[in-house]
């Protein structure tokens, strides 16, 4: 019927099949209200039931605690640069940053406009291919919090230790959350843009602890997660239809077992890939460090640009779509969000040794 | 098949029907790609190609001159409260506002936050059921700009003649967008959430003039219109699926004529549900003034509040729905945006007149 293809894309992403179909099935009339999600009112019945619904599937999905409310924002994580420090931000405008690449280096820029940041870790002298270790005399006592970016998507990092302290941690989630199991209770605040283990670009879910609410007045009304906590998403009109894409796949989530479930999946799928590279004579993984490979990202490269070509074209010829790295690593990247069936990473690790056999 | 309604929501509104089955259609296999909407990289050819269309067509259908950018944002007309402000402020931090209704004062909260704002004209006297008369005199000479809410959703009321004044014209116009021809030369700036006349929410059209973009410097990057012009709204990942409907949207408003043709069909279905409502003993409208009334939102109510419900209750038995009027006017209110048929205004007027003859 369609031909769908396994899409390697860093995000937007792939979204998993059933929830697209039932999406599509959905569109002119949902459940009988001779409505499409897209025209019905966000203070309608309908609209809240989704509303709620996606609240209690992420909460239950994540093992969110009571004393940490979800909201749905817009402006993807980037935005979330701006307001993080801005809600969080203490009268010392001290606020300590780790640099673990693109993402965390746009969101240091942010700050500095705010206050005065300081970098206490940074991975940029081997282009950003580790975690760098924490020391924890680094980080100010005084700082409002420290910020990590938990998964990056760029350079296929990810943090499997958090720094070791009592200043709030915050984190940008987006190319890791609900992708393994963690600990909501280890941070004040978790972001994430949707578009790659939650739904269609255009929302931004936010995870704050209460007390980290309301500490900044005269925000911006549009800036300030009071407002929005305060009611309930819905200071204005939110993204609705992004939040029931987002609704639609946390119940995908949860059938497939829930998180616990994915991270094995997960961990099944980044195990072939990186296997495949790792016993190939022409391609080198860029991350060495096992404890420091994302289970979502995986940037890999042979040293010759003809054979990273030539890689792609054939890979497409197989119906293995945007492979194409990032220009800061060059060569290839396989994103493999929970929407990523295992099928689609064997293929892969099958093409990639098949290639490597053809070619070494 | 579909058992569709008349849904006078005043947003998120009615979407075209075809626009609904043609995305519905391509939500598995966008033209082939083998992948949904949604999961296209922003910087695919499949998105760049929509991303242009959009454009196009937007500025085909608005007769855009070429010195104006239009850009695709996220938070809603509400974010534009903010954004408007501190993208044009000058050195005096002087903002010229006019009040007429509950999203201007809005819009007037926020840029109190940033500057030195002048009221100068309101109509709240009268519950704002009218558009008053701007004194040129009130309007400050070394204000940054003077900013109206062209048509004002919860009142029904409209301009339809502009501000005597050099000054640089913003507008909100979120809920008159496509629905009449307006000379976009007359603005420096307008904004519009989609979700009324344009797509889904979570998109934002802004229409701003080429000199009026970097001029103040180091803001940050999310609220900078500069960003967004020099990156084609692809500073970050833009809202691409609300972009798409957007796209298909306009496409239909082109096959039906443009807002030439629109704004024709529009005056004829104001004016049938006008025409109930004034010849009726027990109805009376918002807004008396005919020069004054919006062609998009039409309040309207009973002296008695049983009768309001009773006219709700029985309305949505007859297929028509989302008729309650807000509540700082009461009664009912119908939105008539672009995407709502004739037929569906024929049958509202049909069962005003049905029910003020049993009820008189």
């Amino acid at each position: 019927m369609t031909n769908r293809v396994y899409n390697f894309s860093p995000g937007p992403a792939m979204l998993p099949e059933q929830v697209l179909a039932k999406a599509a099935s959905e569109m002119l009339d949902y459940k009988g209200s001779g409505m499409s999600v897209m025209e019905l009112s966000h203070r309608s019945v309908w609209f809240s039931e989704i509303m709620d619904d996606a609240q209690h599937l992420l909460r239950e999905l994540m093992h969110i605690p009571d004393n940490y409310r979800i909201l749905f924002l817009q402006g993807g994580a980037t935005m979330q640069f701006l307001m993080a420090p801005m809600n969080l931000m203490n009268e010392s405008k001290k606020m300590d940053y780790v640099n673990t690449g693109a993402w965390s280096k746009k969101a240091i820029a942010e700050a500095k406009k705010l206050g005065d940041v300081k970098v206490v870790a940074d991975s940029s002298d081997k282009t950003f291919s580790y975690i760098p270790v924490i020391d924890p005399y680094e980080i100010r006592k005084d700082a409002a919090f420290i910020h990590i970016t938990f998964n990056n998507t760029i350079y296929g990092t990810r943090f499997t230790a958090l720094p070791d302290t009592d200043i709030p941690l915050i984190t940008d989630m987006s190319s890791g959350i609900l992708s393994e199991v963690i600990d909501v209770r280890d941070y004040a605040l978790i972001y994430a843009g949707a578009q790659k283990n939650i739904g269609p670009a255009g929302v931004t879910v936010v995870i704050v602890r209460d007390d980290m609410i309301g500490k900044n007045a005269n925000l911006p009304s549009m800036l300030d997660y009071k407002k929005y906590a305060d009611n309930n998403s819905l200071f204005n009109t939110p993204p609705t239809y992004a939040i029931y894409i987002a609704k639609l796949v946390f119940e995908f989530l949860k059938k497939q077992g829930g998180v616990e479930a994915m991270e094995k999946v997960n961990r099944e799928k980044a195990k072939m890939v990186y296997e495949a590279i790792d016993n190939s004579k022409i391609f080198c993984a860029h991350v060495a460090s096992e404890k420091d490979r994302s289970l979502m990202n995986i940037p890999f490269f042979a040293d010759s640009e003809e054979i990273n070509s030539r890689f792609l074209s054939e890979a497409e010829q197989n119906g293995l779509l945007t492979l194409k790295g990032h220009r800061s690593v060059g060569g290839m990247r396989a994103s493999i969000y929970n929407a990523m069936p295992l099928e689609g990473c064997r293929k892969l690790a099958a093409f990639i040794k098949k290639f490597d056999s053809e070619n070494a």
